[in-house]
């Protein structure tokens, strides 16, 4: 079969927040894939491999082969498929209102998600929770005031946006780090609307193929 | 005079490796602009001000006030100002190119720079240089690695893109962490032909309004 017309193969790991973003905008644009699982922790993480190794240098998750490319990091993806496959779009059409779901997804992506990744944390010995929920607090704080002049319904405006697709997997970091969300109305408001949507909830980390049975839902 | 038409504010550090990037794109395309210095170690950090906080709530540079808005996050900023401003452009016209552009960017501006932020590093103590050095050479190693498939002059094929708005300020910061070069020659090609380029010299951290008189050339 010709790699263009292959069905795209996503490297992921039910519990990736970044892979999560990925497999809601496949979802909500109706591409079908096949999972190639990877463990981020067994036998010292499976990303680690020569394998895995060849096809993302940064071992790290997601990677997505499609079109005859493998493609890693998230929103690099997200704005790939948005741009192949625009509909349903994922980004505004007023420059203004497609520069706030940027920016609300790279606050998220490059502001908080890095600052509390497995490789920061291993760092941080007992104080690792500490750690990550402080980042995460912040992050959310920020937001909190930044969403209050761009939100509907959802994150900017009443349509779903890529800063969605961020938003709902780094809300369940915060529930991992038992973060509190009572400061953060607006997060959790928007967060809540999103999960009845069936994107988010077929591509939840506890309905994924590798996700393990006793975290099964 | 109506907020579309005023220059656009920058808000701005010298070393700022972030904020970088974007004066980087504003000399590119001729963007005419004011910089508004915020001084991230002084008197605990300017950007801790309520006034700033206004401006930014993540208490971060860059930001930028443009056409009436006030954008914060690098990348958001120069999608926005490739959106509004396209000539000169900094993404390709090919969708698979744009996403190696977008690729490569996220993996400086998610993968690398967050790691060796102010904020991280002030959690390690003594060990922060090693700290920083080793993120940075771990990104760098996979950023070579991405490079042997995508560079021509520069990092994606022979034109000057976003990501190399985000290569040459990561390389300036392993520089200030005395990160070894050598085991990635292809990054150290295409940073020293970039730096050849005047915007990449007019926005040198070395050559702004804010720089400190001993740390000018």
């Amino acid at each position: 079969m010709c790699a263009a017309l292959a069905k795209p193969v996503l490297y992921t790991y039910f519990r990736s927040s970044c892979t999560w973003r990925v497999r809601i905008a496949l979802a909500l644009k109706g591409i079908a894939y096949d999972s190639a699982p990877v463990n981020l922790v067994k036998d010292g993480g499976q990303q680690m491999t020569p394998e895995y190794q060849a096809v993302n240098p940064m071992q790290q998750v997601p990677a997505l082969k499609i079109d005859g490319i493998t493609l890693s990091q998230s929103i690099a993806i997200i704005e790939y498929l948005e741009e192949t496959r625009p509909k349903p779009s994922l980004l505004p059409q007023d420059p203004k209102k497609r520069a706030l779901v940027r920016m609300i997804s790279e606050h998220i992506a490059s502001g908080i998600q890095p600052l509390q990744n497995l490789t920061v944390l291993e760092q941080f010995g007992e104080k690792k929770q500490d750690w990550a929920k402080n980042c995460i607090s912040r992050g959310f704080k920020a937001l909190e005031q930044i969403l209050h002049e761009t939100a509907g319904r959802y994150c900017v405006g009443d349509e779903v946006t890529m800063a969605d697709l961020c938003l709902v997997p780094q809300v369940f970091n915060a529930g991992r780090f038992k973060v509190d969300l009572t400061p953060f109305p607006t997060i959790n408001r928007i967060n809540k609307a999103l999960l009845e949507l069936e994107a988010f909830q077929t591509s939840h980390p506890s309905r994924q193929p590798d996700t393990p049975s006793e975290l099964r839902v």
